[in-house]
């Protein structure tokens, strides 16, 4: 299968890795808009050639794989559509789907039904090609949208790549996917990003960073992620994310006033619940 | 010397074992308000005895030690002060400063010279003292707090112990300890409760945690704490924690405005501040 990477950093570069290492990809042709990110991915073996624009890189390709910020993702979708092989398979990576989806329904035309919506749950907090590893989404669910106008034949492919990548694939409607993000990581990205700048700027605020402890480490690791992803992917689930964030400020403000007025029972409430549920949790990550 | 520890849980537990091990401890007694924690903390050779109550347990003791949850601190500190040794000193591993110092104000009469405020910046997500590690404190932070009328050669002697621990002891002023733990650990706790709570509350919530991934794990770790410890805490530094609360709440209130409106440029500004300074952060753990 010849695999034309759109986007070439630290998902892509791992995926290409795995399918390459599992006989499904032959040849890899990668395009990115950092010429250093393709040096890179060519001097790791990730990629064996690089294109000069989309529409170059996909027009042998048996399989399109966009991983860009979900931001770029329309731009780079009606950048490569002129040139797209008729029989060529388009999948993604992007962390929401609806958005995506509506960029593809928007770019494609008739290729859509080759369009196979998907987000492995897999990631790193360090960004970039450099940190591609094969081995990312050993035993990861991997997350697939397919809508009504998809063509089974594309999604049973795609489904056996995602597998061919150690994943474990399962469907799921979009909308619903977006809903549970926004909640287990587009909100916690955003909480985690808003305490680290409001001590920055707050008074005393570098000094006080230099006391975090092992717990602040931990809450924080993912304010390091990507500004440009994390801010196109609130941006693209906007609506679920605006939703999960205005019901957890009303959960805050009952916490200030239980704060303010001494109320012992009310916080006792709230974190003997999550207390008992985060000691309980298996998440996604237990199967990794 | 002899060590009469008061609240036998994974931080008193962790000293009592490290001062062993320095040879600083000769007998150690213990008293909690839990048999188990007791029968446990004698079965691991953490204590050489147990104490039936507070006053009991300091009755011959050099030095107390007292590592209860900030809420129970003025209950045990009143009920040992009777039969507290004219020459003993008191220490304690609380995590907020000037509630305990009230407390011990209220409660020791003249032996409030010889009590030297302390915060060990170590800890585990798991309490209890089957968790109780002499390494705990090996070049970890240890905060000392004294006021103006605690006596020179107490202070003195307590660093001694802290150093003997492993720890890197510093001295502050127990005002500014408690505002620079409220924004880079009570909040967090705080945040991080209410997010998993109001996951849980919220429609679906079972379902959504099951997809939580590496940064939801990372996020939520601190939300596995003592729910009886963290209410304690969010009490007795309700001041602090409660301007810091508000000010993360008018925070969260911009990026909400952002969201809604779309506006790239403003979660972008708050990103990029967070993610270079989370790259660049080098707190308290990392000399651990």
């Amino acid at each position: 299968m010849k695999l034309a990477l759109l986007g070439v950093g630290m998902i892509g570069g791992s995926l290409a890795a795995a399918w390459r290492r599992a006989g499904a990809a032959t040849t890899v042709t990668g395009f990115d808009i950092s010429p250093s990110a393709l040096d890179t991915a060519l001097a790791r073996g990730l990629v064996d050639r690089t294109a000069a624009d989309a529409a170059a890189a996909v027009e042998d390709a048996d399989v399109v794989l966009l991983a860009t910020p979900v931001g770029a993702m329309r731009q780079v979708l009606a950048a490569m559509a002129p040139r797209l092989p008729p029989q060529a398979i388009v999948t993604d990576v992007g962390s929401t789907k609806v958005g995506v989806i509506a960029d593809a329904d928007a770019t494609l035309g008739a290729a859509i039904a080759r369009f196979v919506p998907a987000h492995p749950i897999a990631g790193r907090e360090l960004p970039g090609v450099e940190h591609a590893d094969a081995d990312l989404f050993a035993g990861k669910r991997i997350i697939v949208t397919p809508t009504p106008r998809t063509d089974a034949a594309a999604v049973a492919a795609v489904e056996r790549l995602f597998a061919a990548a150690g994943g474990r694939v399962e469907r799921m409607d979009a909308s619903e996917h977006d809903r549970i993000f926004a909640a287990v990581s587009h909100l916690p990205h955003l909480l985690s990003f808003a305490l680290v700048a409001a001590i920055a700027e707050g008074a005393d605020g570098r000094r006080k960073l230099g006391y975090g402890g092992a717990g602040f480490r931990d809450f924080t690791r993912i304010a390091a992620a990507s500004p440009v992803m994390w801010r196109d992917i609130c941006l693209a689930n906007r609506d679920a994310l605006g939703q999960e964030l205005r019901q957890y400020r009303a959960a805050l403000e009952r916490l200030q006033l239980a704060v303010d007025a001494s109320d012992a029972e009310a916080l006792h409430q709230t974190f003997e619940l999550a207390s008992t549920l985060r000691r309980q949790w298996t998440g996604t990550v237990d199967a990794g």
